[in-house]
């Protein structure tokens, strides 16, 4: 990535001749924005760009050329970029649109373009992008022209609206690599280059979809350790991967999946743009925020009401303040306030002046050992008219002064930018439009920081037995792609998943070995096309004891339904351990086609459509990926014990879905699994129905 | 209220001798604000403040006056709310905080205050308010110095936040009112009053809670069908309901019944700070919007794709644009450009320029009958440097030519704040700091027409039997508070909602007999209290279709149980109605403590509490609120059918819920109905297990 984020010299081939107002011309955009480097134009109809000589070919060039800028009708692009290989150049910026991101004969020049880079050894970024800007080096190759700070943020992106940049974004990118269809370069490459770059603190990434999903997982769980990254994915909803498929021809995936790999590396997920410049803001400037306990500072009560709400929804609590504090407040307030916390310190400073009151309060709240960050409330007033209601100054240096803790401030009144401004000029504090919004960004720092303290066990290795994967290679030599029953039975008992034996049987003798077999106590289910709800047809009996009970039951039940139900076929008799009423639950996986094999838990049975309530996680998993898996489901609720029962025996599926997780990366010709219901009980469980699908993958 | 909104005359009780800066006088607000009336100030320590003549008590001012504005120690207020009765003054504004607000002596000079206000007839606004503000009459009561435009937004809050105004609301206030504690004037006064206020077009609620919620809900029912009310509740959580009862010493009641209440009534929920500004903005400057369908003019496809994932999540559609308005715009696109919409006219006006590509997009978007409304996504670019990136002006022109459908903008680039301020000059556009904030403020414009559109029958009227309201009359007499089994099913009988019969039987004459009047086919159940899960000890019996049948099943039923529990104390055996399989849902009603009677309908069985699959609705229902009461659950899902299944028997259930609307209405001793579970069928359902709370109401 080096040659294309601070390059010695650059070849400009289809250099504009233009230049000024609606030029787009990059080369001046360059030299405005500082570049040191070697600048080729390339332009056959021209001699001089620029006061720069011209080339009409770039074979013409004659010396060292780190990396192209290619801005030619698109059918040129593939010869062009055979000659820069020829020439030894390592990187090509492929601008133009009309390539994946249009027709066909845009996708063929695409998949030449694919070609080369992996036949040639030459990386291509793009087509259809802004290419890379870079405030440290001063090198960009956009054809808007944009001024950037040296900020210590790097900017991953699938589209040139966040090099143009937003209210949400400006200033906030030092460098930025807009992949656009994202043919060769891919954002793992993008990342990989920022996690190692010193200049570079805080990483974004705007993501759409993407080639190298399981590279890009495993370089961001490295990455995240020692940076923090904040993701926006868009194209979320079916209409919006639809559309995104068109735009940059990118595999766009589950979003469920990615939102769960997110998790699972330490990515910061940002839901809307608002959250990209608040997370990213404050993930720059403030220290860790290392518990829940927000101490709260206000003139307002139902400033203070909004904001509760907001900790509490965002798993944040209101600080236990110490009597200390409280007393200190207290005192400068009058007899009848109630003091506690939120800091209500309006009649406080109606008496005693806003600096002195405003000090104190913050300066006691940020020494509270209860308190982990601080939200202040205050007003941004007319100046200088009304400067005796601004806190801005007590706030900045109260907060400089006790850089130990997170200070962030909410700002009413008639001049909210200005003053929210000159309170963020130190990078102390960071002020926010609303107080959700506060509330929302001192959570994130919260989970930046316990997924930095989490540790996190190695993925465990089970011994297996060799039979399971033995009925899959057979199953695959047979050319089977479904598997279900005993065949699938033998496959979790392999890898240790227990699973309700049954056997169907056609005479009594049969039924009386199975159970002998099963063991006691058994259930008896009639199987008969015609009899569809067994339990209304009487065609169950539960909880058979032993071989007396199982031969009166499996008498009166094939005689019982002669007689009910006499248009009854009945196939045999089911025999099926007793399984103890517990919950339902789903286990599963699947190999997802950007981060490899997935596995998934959930709310099981004939709710598992209905109510979603799923989650995933990507294999391999830690027993703590397991864990938070189950923990994200509402299903979790019932497991733990609802209702005043007690719990049920968590850790048996923690223990199946590591065993899926070993089983997926072991035997890679299963696409799916999906084991519901899976009874969970108090103390065990097993599978009750499984069903697998192998071989190939469509795509 | 007129008397407080635009008094002719004036007294300040308590007027602050102190001018200037930081003095918080109120009637140096008043003089810049441009107030008209005369003013009476009243300070003892006084001889004259700001030129006016100042009396020592307000018994010595001998002049007519609408109403007094107080702030005063508090002990004195309850005696100068006397005077003020006695002089004949209609109104007092009672400023100070420290009532209910505060500890307990508070709480009893507040009770003091209403017992005044009940007893003389003068009317109350307060304690804890900064009162009123009124741009259009140049009246405020605000001890901060606020400057309002004559913007037609009425505002009602429960602090002084929404005066003082932040970045969110700043301008948007023509007429505010500050409840406070809300003592005595409460959101129903002020609602009628800017319902009927020629001045005022949007209303803006901000609600912490209320004293009169049924009164609110019936004003709010008749204003929203000509005026839009968009309402922020806060304190929605547990911790912030707490902290609210001690804020505004505010029934904060229960936060489901109030969004549920907003609904039913029309009110517009705003759920955060940005909600506020963006609905009252647009409800007051944008044509309706008629339909789903949005047309969307873009330079980004990524931008497009952001949109598209947040038209689909606020229940919007991409419109499916005419051939003809393709056409136009392939005509001035490159021929690999596909054109669809969003419609990416990027590479059309790097040909043809701005003005020429903007302003024939947008036109041929707004006149396709496919459109409802138009989302532009332009440049925001630095001015006067870049104006050829700038569509302000025909984005203006072309809206304000075809001012049918709402046209909403989302600018990126440099110069956000700037250029959407001119973007937004002649009120026919408004432009949003993001995209899902404009896909979510038009989804509100759409929905606000639904609710016009709506036709809703009235509540029907049935007819009962007397039996019900017995039993109820008899339990009350016996002092019975709770109410179940066959006691509880007389009273759905009474009002026509169908129960499974059951009854307890000693033996097996009984249970025949009882079988006979239930008519088959029937259930057998064990009831032991040692016997728990009745399944799992086979201590049930389903599908008896005749007599013998109950005989044999009764007979070997006992005798299983005898041997295989011995230890099971049988106090009889229960015959209940067969109930197919069906959905378990709860219907239900509570008697609120803001709203009055409600009803409850959801998921019903074990997993009503793990899924909180609930819905609400206000009493009387109409048939339409019924079905809104059901479309809202998950489970609504089910009833409909899922999994190809047929539905369920979703009219019996409206039924049901509107049969339960008028016991709750006519039977005023029942607190709590709950009806858990309620078995829907394919076709018919009935209640299994009801429960009832009767008698007067825990406060």
């Amino acid at each position: 990535m080096d040659v294309f984020m601070a390059p010695r010299s650059v070849a400009i081939i289809g250099a504009s001749r233009k230049t000024g107002e609606g030029s787009f011309n990059v080369i001046e955009n360059m030299k405005e924005f500082g570049f040191q480097g070697k600048i080729y134009p390339v332009n056959p109809l021209a001699d001089e760009i620029m006061g720069k000589r011209t080339y009409r070919e770039i074979t013409e060039i004659g010396e060292p050329i780190d990396v192209a800028i290619i801005s030619t009708p698109r059918e040129q692009i593939p010869r062009i970029v055979e000659d820069c290989a020829t020439l030894g150049i390592k990187g090509a910026i492929v601008v133009p649109q009309g390539f994946a991101d249009a027709d066909e004969e845009g996708k063929i020049l695409q998949d030449q373009l694919v070609q080369i880079a992996h036949q040639r050894g030459i990386r291509i970024l793009g087509p259809n992008t802004l290419g890379v800007i870079n405030a440290f080096s001063g090198f960009t190759s956009s054809f808007m022209s944009l001024r950037r700070k040296r900020t210590p943020v790097g900017v991953i992106c699938q589209s040139g609206i966040f090099f143009v940049g937003s209210a949400l974004f400006t200033g906030m990118m030092g460098k930025g690599i807009d992949l656009g269809n994202g043919c060769d370069l891919d954002f793992a490459d993008a990342l990989e280059y920022f996690g190692k770059d010193d200049q570079i603190e805080v990483v974004f990434a705007h993501i759409e979809g993407m080639r190298e999903g399981r590279r890009f997982f495993e370089v961001a769980q490295k990455v995240a350790r020692h940076k923090p990254i904040v993701a926006l994915k868009t194209a979320k909803t079916e209409p919006g991967a639809f559309a995104a498929s068109s735009h940059s021809g990118a595999l766009v995936g589950d979003h469920e999946i990615f939102e769960a790999a997110f998790r699972q590396a330490g990515i910061i997920a940002a839901h809307n743009p608002e959250e990209v410049l608040d997370y990213t803001k404050t993930l720059l400037h403030l220290p860790p925020m290392q518990g829940k306990g927000v101490g709260v500072i206000t003139f307002t009560g139902a400033g203070g009401i909004i904001l509760i709400d907001a900790l509490h929804e965002y798993g944040l609590e209101l600080a236990e303040l110490s009597p200390t504090t409280i007393q200190k407040i207290k005192d400068l307030s009058p007899p009848w306030m109630p003091i506690q916390n939120p800091l209500d310190i309006w009649p406080a400073l109606m008496k005693h002046g806003m600096n002195y009151v405003y000090g104190t309060a913050l300066r006691e709240v940020l020494q509270d050992p209860s308190v982990d960050g601080v939200i202040c409330i205050a007003i941004a007033p007319q100046l200088p008219d009304h400067a005796y209601l601004d806190a801005t100054g007590v706030i900045r240096e109260t907060a400089s002064s006790l850089p130990e803790k997170p200070v962030v401030t909410w700002l009413y009144g008639p001049n909210q930018a200005l003053v929210s401004q000159r309170l963020e000029e130190d990078g102390n504090v960071i002020s926010f439009p609303t107080l959700p919004r506060a509330a929302r960004t001192l959570a994130a720092l919260y989970g930046r920081q316990l997924f930095l303290q989490q540790t996190s066990s190695p993925p465990p290795k089970f011994s297996v037995e060799k039979k399971g994967r033995d009925v899959l290679s057979r199953c695959q030599e047979k050319g089977d792609t479904k598997i279900e029953g005993e065949a699938a039975q033998v496959v979790l008992e392999g890898y240790g998943i227990p699973m309700a034996r049954s056997r169907l049987c056609g005479d009594l003798r049969e039924a009386l070995q199975a159970a002998e077999e099963i063991g006691y106590p058994v259930v008896l289910k009639i199987s008969s096309p015609q009899i569809i709800h067994k339990t209304d047809a009487r065609g169950i009996v539960l909880n058979l004891q032993g071989p007396m009970e199982l031969e009166e039951a499996y008498t009166s039940l094939i005689e019982g339904i002669k007689k009910r139900t006499p248009v009854a076929k009945v196939e045999g008799v089911l025999v099926q351990e007793m399984m103890a009423s517990g919950i339902e639950v789903i286990l599963g996986a699947k190999r997802d086609r950007q981060f490899g094999p997935a596995l998934i838990f959930g709310t099981g049975g004939i709710y598992t459509e209905v109510w979603k309530d799923i989650s995933y996680g990507i294999a391999p998993l830690t027993p703590q990926d397991a864990r938070r898996m189950i923990r994200e489901t509402r299903c979790f609720q019932l497991l733990k014990g609802a209702r005043g029962e007690k719990g049920y025996d968590i850790d048996l599926i923690v223990d199946c879905l590591l065993r899926l997780s070993q089983l997926m990366l072991e035997a890679e010709e299963i696409q799916e699994i999906d084991i519901n219901p899976f009874v969970a009980l108090p103390r065990g469980g097993a599978a009750v129905d499984v069903r697998m699908i192998v071989g190939k993958r469509e795509t």
